[in-house]
């Protein structure tokens, strides 16, 4: 797969309760106001064929091996990236993608202990090297987040949740050291209104020149 | 996955039409007799999960990319052996298996393309590493097998068949020529009755010692 084209690839990464899509939201809104030529699409679950992937996955009949679950999100993602995301970078698109290959490395890596090098691999596989320009941290103290998705909840399970995220986000700020030129961190846990403004001028600072943007901000 | 284990793991590869099927049948009932304790299965689709992922491969409406499917088959896989394989080896079970990752490379790899070092290196990520013991090649004229499943016709689409069989036939002999002492051919034109006296005559070559195999001739 040729990797030249002329729209922007940004991913957005962070824990669940963090308020991704909510802010890629109110900004997808905003860009279509300016007529930003742009899509927001998701991994996994980005094509029809990725949810019936995820339907297998989810479906509890199914006792599947973690080996498997990596190589079903990398399938997903292998056509993810041939059947929207590619296209649309060609087009000139700007993409907006909630998770991608971050993700994995953070909770499969990471959190879950499967070999990095196993991960990148696959990774450079199904994606065929394609990269993000820019990649958003939407940062967020793991308790909070918790808070955020089950309030109230503190038994044993809560209490292993918390470690699993602990080591999410830990692998998170281990992968922007390892590239701080394509990672931005917005601090989450502020108001919805100062994270939409921040998103925004990231947005500008990398689209300027490129996209019409002007405006963004208004 | 620790790849110890009591049994044994033995692999049929060959084109369609070459009759592995029906021989894995005969062989099976003959071992039932002797009481040899076995199982018989496929690659792809041996377990449920696999049969959902089938279902996604071959429903028209996904337009499947070839690493897509080279990933969907390979966490098929995956989950063939983790839930199926490795756990009969280690029970001492005798494990025939239809197809497996020679299969990928001589269909995936030598017909339609794709690298082979990708091909290996995922061969290796799904199956952790576990290699059969002893591999059989039915080996068949490309054209005898292609006969033998569309008997009659001969236009373009058929033409087109044969270069592909052609392509799987070389790259299964190239196989062969890479690890001799794994891979044993059987000339799987011969009438039926010679191909599975062949076929019990390397499996008591391979099991003596192992299994009680004495009686697999009679």
């Amino acid at each position: 797969m040729p990797l030249t084209y002329t729209g922007c690839f940004i991913t957005l990464e962070g824990p669940e309760g963090a308020g991704k899509t909510t802010q890629l939201k109110q900004l997808s809104k905003q860009l279509d106001i300016l007529g930003i030529n742009h899509i927001v699409t998701r991994d996994p679950g980005g094509t029809p064929l990725g949810r019936q992937i995820r339907r297998i996955l989810l479906n509890p009949e199914n006792p599947v091996n973690p080996m498997t679950e990596l190589l079903l999100y990398q399938a997903d993602r292998a056509q993810h990236v041939s059947e929207i995301i590619m296209p649309a970078l060609k087009e000139g698109q700007l993409v907006l993608c909630d998770r991608y290959t971050d993700s994995t490395m953070a909770y499969q890596g990471y959190a879950r202990g499967i070999d990095f090098k196993l991960i990148e691999e696959l990774n450079q596989i199904a994606t065929g090297g394609l990269k993000p320009e820019m990649t958003i941290l939407f940062d967020l103290e793991s308790s909070e987040g918790l808070a955020r998705l089950h309030p109230g909840g503190h038994d044993r399970l809560e209490r292993e949740a918390l470690e699993f995220h602990l080591k999410v986000r830990e692998g998170y700020h281990q992968l922007v050291k390892k590239e701080p030129e394509r990672w931005k961190v917005i601090d989450a846990s502020k108001p919805m209104t100062i994270v939409q403004t921040e998103l925004r001028k990231l947005m500008i600072d990398k689209l300027a020149g490129k996209f019409d943007i002007e405006g963004l901000l208004d």
